[in-house]
């Protein structure tokens, strides 16, 4: 990595562990069987798919056949809405969300809202919390999947799933629980179930494993119809033959985040707050995110009066510093986010806001220094602004 | 690569070009940005793609945009046939298949038959070749797609696109033609535009490429829905961070493949005929693939009178020489393969078939040990059983 770029995009993507690189090439080069050949060369490689599952299992306090691999996060929330959905459509076709999901949550549910399924969105406050009452008020017997993320992708709220777990199976235990936890995995402790988590999404490449990895926890006792078809892979739940080094990429970066989570989560909540804390000298910024231990430890979302995101994010890339605009995974929408919109970001800042995202291969000086930057470039890009 | 190994089980997986793992590698590392993200890390990402498109792309003589990127084979062939029977529902539920389709085609259309759909399976000759005259009985003014793959993968039968794609347009030019092309990318001419065919369905892993990585041609005159939805990449038609390092992976395989492709076929198809030859001057093997240059150039299924293949297979194993049992993606299935059944293979053989499938990395001199092997191996196993 060049020693001059600072890259706090991690919620968009993260540079791979080379522990996992190495992995990845090995397994392309050497053990490159199909887990469904019946030699050795094909049972070489389904260790590496077995222990991925005990990896990511243990990391949840889970059985492994309840993890099933998939090609990244949109794919698990589209498969667990969509099969959710299917799976229960005979008790009803209520289901619950979210006014701040991710694209990949929001678009399947409105797929589901064409098919006939009706979808009640719950607003958030300020800092990006469901109410737990409008909750309970929503659902209802007809309610058969309720999807809220666990912490969300550009302001870094994080939702009281526990709480969300106990709300549903008191209410209606027939309805499901999926959580999005894309940008929860590894950042947060996340105990399905403990937490009345039937479904639960993440993605390798949000903690340095490799892109087109992910995984779906499925409790054991659920019974879905799967979203792909064929040769009967992964119990049948997920055909198609295993992307042998991409699930043991992700296994590998799965066992280094746990291995040292404290330690990893405190660095990065460590230069948030720090980063927040200078931020907040700064004339005309307004922080978005939640202050001090509440909110997820990798993200602040921040708006900077009078000047165009894209403005601000093009300048400090010509510094060397990569930032995101609202969220990378909205590529096609841009300016325009829900998540600042529904928690009442005024009009004038929806399009000034960018996102500062943060991973273990941060140092607080890099905080610094982006913040010296901003310091030298927000009053010069006001003063273009106004010429 | 074990010195002592021979890998013969080609058409289950390959061993990955070490230019592709070297290149996988260092995007992992180095270029990781998410192509959505709107700095240099981002754009850098997004070249990438771009020039997958282009190899895949000018590979079939197609234009980028109709190139779809997904996690794979499975996947392509699921997103062709849920999609184009989602978007002609209105025009007839009627679909026409072969009796030798791979699961990831027959399994989604046993789904769809399940929601109505209405599917006819052509038989085949005891070469696998469907009828053209059946082809042509069958369509019917409701026939909204006909999935007939290119290259079968346990046999090797090539079928006639050109001409199915010609019966297809002339019978009814609203009927779609989708080709699993799976084993046929890399190894025959393939040419949509010329052959009437409206979607194709290729893996990377196939061709030395990286696993987790395949794309579906889409002709740009279709307008389909997505399988997958969410931040709306690749113009909305599958959502989802871009495996980069795989996708750039799989181009990299492509133009290395199609640079070549000439000598590689002659080479692969060398040692297949080679080995063909010197199997059929051995008792009691009856050889299922087509002769000369009319089957694809690197699938030989073979039956053993009186000896089952998993004890065959074993036995070969033993000494470092890795073959296929009927179809590697069928492991849930094991002994049950349509194809060979659909062949006219007599019964008492049906279990005692192996595949094997050769690659340029293979050399005409491991094919004469395999069969070497073979006969020792043969009369010993035959032996025994008798015993």
């Amino acid at each position: 990595m060049n020693k001059k770029e600072i890259y706090f995009d991690n919620s968009a993507t993260t540079r791979c562990f080379p522990e996992v690189a190495a992995l990845v090439s090995k397994i392309m080069l050497e053990d490159y069987g199909n887990p469904s050949s019946k030699h050795r060369k094909g049972l070489e490689a389904e260790k590496y798919v077995i222990r991925t599952g005990e990896q990511i299992a243990e990391s949840l306090r889970v059985k492994p056949k309840e993890i099933i691999f998939t090609s990244g996060g949109t794919e698990s929330n589209n498969m667990a809405l969509f099969c959710a959905a299917e799976a229960r459509k005979r008790q009803g076709m209520h289901i619950i969300t979210s006014a701040i999901e991710h694209a990949a949550v929001y678009k399947p549910l409105d797929r589901l809202a064409e098919m006939g399924y009706e979808v009640t969105s719950l607003p958030v406050d300020g800092k990006g919390h469901i109410s737990l009452e409008d909750l309970r008020a929503a659902i209802r017997p007809d309610t058969i999947l309720v999807s809220i993320m666990y912490v969300n992708n550009e302001i870094g709220a994080v939702e009281p799933v526990a709480e969300i777990g106990r709300i549903i199976k008191e209410r209606n235990p027939g309805t499901l629980f999926h959580t999005d936890a894309i940008q929860a995995y590894g950042k947060v402790r996340i105990r399905p179930k403990e937490d009345g988590i039937d479904l639960l999404s993440a993605s390798a490449h949000k903690f340095h494993g490799p892109k087109g990895a992910g995984f779906l926890y499925v409790d054991e006792r659920l019974h879905l119809k799967p979203l792909i078809y064929g040769g009967g892979q992964q119990a049948g739940m997920r055909s198609g033959t295993h992307n042998v080094p991409g699930i043991a990429g992700m296994g590998l970066a799965a066992e280094m985040v746990f291995a040292r989570q404290e330690e990893y989560v405190r660095k990065i909540r460590g230069i948030r707050n720090h980063f927040m804390e200078m931020l907040r000298e700064l004339d005309g910024v307004r922080i978005n995110s939640e202050e001090g231990e509440d909110g997820a430890p990798q993200i602040v979302s921040a708006s900077f009066e009078g000047i165009r995101a894209e403005v601000l994010l093009h300048a400090l890339e010509d510094r060397g510093i990569f930032v995101g605009s609202g969220s990378a995974c909205s590529s096609n929408h841009p300016g325009i986010s829900g998540t600042l919109k529904a928690i009442g970001l005024p009009q004038r800042l929806l399009d000034s806001t960018l996102r500062f995202s943060f991973s273990i291969y941060n140092e607080p000086e890099e905080a610094e220094e982006c913040v010296r930057t901003l310091s030298e470039l927000l009053p010069m890009l006001r003063r273009y602004r106004r010429a």
